[in-house]
């Protein structure tokens, strides 16, 4: 392959393993650590793409699912709009999974052969199947930024064996998605196509996913063949899935850190605010996590206090904000009296308002721990933040 | 009484009937014809109260319920906030309703006597008292700008004896308000005080409201009485509960040239694009309704070309916005098919999107209307609008 790369990755500085970054894909640049907001159906629930352009939000790169996309509206309906970004009207960078984690998700539904996976559809029954060249396909057809390998997620308790087994087919796929997605950038069937994109290649870039469970040995036997293969990225995957925290840490500990320092870490569908600012400490760069989001619809706002129920009735009659030290237009606008009254309620409001308050809460962390890596201040801010965190969480 | 008005209007410029005014309260100037958002539950469903201010938009006034807002949060919680201004996070001009309507449409739940309304809560089974005093004392602690009095809304088809002998009792509750209200005003019980209002009293208005359900005489008989008692504005109720069409023409044609000419006339709970237009042809000057948001959250969209389903297969694959010559951020930046997608996966955005397009369509038909007034095109302006509707309506 000769393409140039449609990706670039720069460390600006370091702090222990923590790192400040940018990552440059041909919609433009995006500060490191990033949260990325989960945009399932290809909207990021509750809230308007206006409000994460925002300055309290400005998110830089929100996710898509290739499953639920697929499915509904389906890709004929996203290729006729002129790719995802053009269906759902949103110019910033956009990230899509491989549909392998939805799929593994489905449980009975499905039944995994070296080909790929066949399942039946959750909405309507219907049978389908998805492979690394279908999902590279798909992701091509939806045109995002940054494309995953179709991969096989390995429950969280399965025994060394069965582990291996499902992460050697995870390495089989990742060289077959890769195969795949080359031909198809060559081809030109990408729909996402920006000629303008300059240094960049105008095309996709492509991640691939370590798996292995929490069997340390097969982690580092997936990083090793991982970047065997070569891609723009390196993601952790199967991870948050049920496992206990601790051994989620004891993997990121071992792996992160061993992932190529001139590529962007990716620690897939993680997690807290905790997690978070842990996991950055360990070295990873990007996070994304449907916490904020469903949360915020299920009445639990994030603050830098800890987490808050607004069902409680001790809120009742709280004129103060959410969060007292958050300057986000929610905060400076309503009180917690109001927001329990909207949940009471059953307004949409009450999801409206404290999505955008927790997303913006996620990305002002992301940014603190940014600007902390660069000031050499990063300990002490991530002291600072745990503390906090237990301030008065409920 | 000595006190100053609490609210001034002004009409600007008349063209036949329809009149163009400036309804000033001691929150600020509103340009009339206005169409006011209702806001029921201290929210108007769906969207913030930025979109509110924002220039797509820029509603002055917007309603709320006595009758919700008294059931839950409770007056207490709104007190405690400093009143609903305060509580829900908006400066500018609220109209509260008196909880009348709500009350009747409570149907076999409510017995009505001279004192007032018994009735069980719709929340819990409550019983609960409603009367003249209570509403004015209710709406007095929500600190609306405009208070409306408490009445009685008669059957649509109620025989002509039944009809006055509610039409009497509301006048008799209208006196009754009025005593109360000025009680409370000078009292200075309202929460909701402005004392930098300037030429306004910094206190609250009130409204009365003219009933006789289709019997012109008892409309008649119902505006002089009202009149006779004397407020800062006049509305006409009881219309849009399930009369004809032509009924309701009927009597706004009959009723509202007759109002008086120096007071802002409001016609409460109509109606469609339509009905604003052809109310102010008859020289009505305020409207409030929850067409634009109760549709906007079952799919469907008020256009310049007639009413649209968003659920309808034809959108599937359609990449114009909703309104061709709509400016709203929403038809600036989705598609039909986007919308289509959206409603039909059930994600909040798309009542979201559509409330908000809705809203913009109906402010800125009233914003139209008002501007055809002042250059003296109004004719031309509702002849093309009604064309116009008519041209691809579903």
């Amino acid at each position: 392959m000769n393409k140039r790369p449609a990706l670039r990755f720069e460390v600006e500085a370091q702090d222990g393993e923590a790192r400040a970054g940018v990552l440059t894909t041909r919609r433009g640049p995006i500060e490191t650590p990033v949260f990325m907001p989960v945009g399932t159906a290809g909207t990021v629930k509750g809230i308007r793409f206006e409000e994460l352009e925002s300055s309290d939000l400005d998110a830089r790169i929100i996710l898509g699912n290739t499953y639920h996309l697929w499915l509904r509206p389906g890709i004929d309906v996203i290729k006729s709009a002129g790719g995802l970004h053009r269906f759902i009207g949103w110019d910033r960078t956009l990230l899509t999974d491989s549909g392998g984690f939805q799929v593994w998700s489905l449980g009975a539904l499905r039944k995994i052969t070296e080909e790929g996976t066949e399942f039946k559809s959750h909405l309507d029954g219907s049978p389908r199947f998805l492979s690394p060249a279908v999902s590279m396909e798909i992701q091509a057809a939806l045109g995002s930024d940054i494309v995953m390998v179709f991969d096989e997620c390995a429950p969280g308790k399965g025994s060394h064996e069965q582990t291996e087994r499902s992460m050697q087919l995870s390495t089989r796929w990742a060289q077959r998605s890769k195969i795949t997605f080359d031909r198809l950038q060559t081809d030109g069937a990408d729909t996402g196509r920006v000629p303008e994109a300059g240094g960049l290649s105008g095309c996709q870039a492509l991640f691939g996913i370590v798996q292995g469970a929490g069997h340390l040995d097969l982690r580092r036997q997936s990083l090793e063949q991982t970047v065997e293969i070569g891609f723009d990225g390196y993601a952790i995957g199967g991870l948050s899935v049920g496992e206990e925290k601790s051994l989620m840490f004891e993997v990121i500990d071992e792996i992160a850190p061993k992932m190529p320092k001139d590529s962007a870490r990716y620690l897939m569908g993680v997690g807290t605010p905790e997690d978070l600012v842990e996991s950055v400490a360990r070295g990873v760069d990007m996070f994304d996590c449907v916490l904020p989001t469903r949360n915020g619809r299920t009445g639990q706002a994030f603050t830098s206090r800890g987490k808050l129920n607004i069902k409680n009735a001790q809120w009742a009659q709280d004129n103060r904000p959410l969060d007292e030290s958050c300057p986000c237009s929610v905060c400076r606008r309503h009180t917690r009296a109001y927001l329990r009254h909207l949940y009471m309620s059953g307004e949409m409001l009450a999801s409206i308002l404290l999505t955008h308050h927790n997303l913006a809460f996620f990305l002002d962390t992301m940014r603190g721990v940014r600007q902390s890596i660069r000031s050499g201040d990063f300990p002490k801010f991530r002291r600072e933040f745990t503390e906090r965190l237990s301030a008065n969480g409920e």
